[in-house]
């Protein structure tokens, strides 16, 4: 089973004075590659999920590691792994990678709730069964 | 008549790796001061007018000038002065000032809508008054 | 002379609670676009440059229309074309599409600068002469 | 002992289309107050640390949880308190509240390092016998 890896290009807006990419920005870059990863497993938006599947990813717990910095015009790879797959919520492994190197990794628990009042709701069947054929 | 300031501080998130604030980031400080503007005004929260009044703020046009750059630790000073207050929309001049000098500068064009339907509607009654005491 | 265009797709990071993109952030992708627009042009990413050449593009003035909203899952195209280029500064024409509407559109002017002070530098040779070369 | 806490106003650069503050903010919110308690100790600034002490934090590593969701207009209470200090390095907890709830809360590490090359360093003495008059 193949590894699931969104490009990201560092731009001036990723980085701060330190000169390198601002360590909170790896969480936008792990979310884009979910959503790619989402979208590649079921031909599905987030947007037209919430429209019409009445149900939105919120993500519940962040805990990331940040190894090795990155810097402008960098292109990462950013991978994305089950971890752990429930009917409300599911655990993901993910990394940021430049030519082989680790630059931050961490896992990211996220559940499904209602747009409309933000409690949990069961994962729309054809991500749930797409994520338990990806689960370890 | 006094002109409204909004201290803002530059922390590491408004920085890039030139050492400086980013400039996109003076249309968020800008923003901030124009939320924190229109609360002394009436007194009413942005929430509060989406979720009674069934009215909402957009930004329709934005030309600011970048003149000095700010960096960490730097304390703002950012003014808003009302230049036009039509029945939909608005124009307001702002300024982000460092210890006498300006850092950046611009006019801000701001529509009312229906957050329904992001049509034009009417300026709350209430903000409205407030906003034509205010024009020049 | 075909018009040079850079995909941008929209995350939950780009968007409000208004439920579309949060205009700050069509600056971010108008210069993702210039980003990549000047790597087409001269194999040149922005730290090299900075390293190598000593020069840094500083964006000094911005004014941008904001047309109609882009949503979650939307795929922009961000078009860059040049309207002036001149010694140490140079003014650009950007637009951000969606399925043939304009979403937003301005001009953006970019000086060029030392890292080490921030003064006003000759943009280095090769840019320039691939500048001129797109001018009108 | 008090326990230190810094006010963050929730605007709608903050929020996403969920309606809600996106999860990442909170580690910029954690971070401006990190950045208020830092200088209630020794009065010193993140840019002057890293300018005349050739010393600056970086953040290492996050584990923080998403409890409940601030939304816009919102005025959070951040906490900060030193779990560990140690000579290159120290632990925070950290806590962002609304009238006594807890909405998102997390353990921050954060090293310090040379501005010049990102070896470690030893945090600035002022700073450590501060830190290490907070550690419980």
């Amino acid at each position: 089973m193949s590894l699931f890896q969104h490009p990201v290009r560092i731009y001036w807006e990723d980085t701060d004075a330190g000169g390198i990419v601002f360590y909170a920005n790896y969480l936008k870059f792990f979310e884009r590659a979910r959503t790619e990863w989402l979208r590649s497993l079921v031909e599905l938006g987030q947007e037209q999920m919430k429209q019409e599947l009445g149900a939105m990813f919120v993500v519940s717990e962040t805990a990331v590691r940040y190894l090795s910095p990155a810097r402008l015009d960098d292109l990462l790879q950013v991978s994305v792994e089950v971890k752990e797959a429930g009917r409300v919520s599911m655990t993901l492994f993910q990394r940021a990678m430049l030519n082989g190197t680790v630059l931050a990794e961490g896992t990211i628990r996220i559940g499904c709730v209602s747009p409309a009042n933000l409690k949990p709701v069961r994962i729309p069947a054809p991500i749930l069964q797409a994520l338990q054929n990806k689960s370890p």
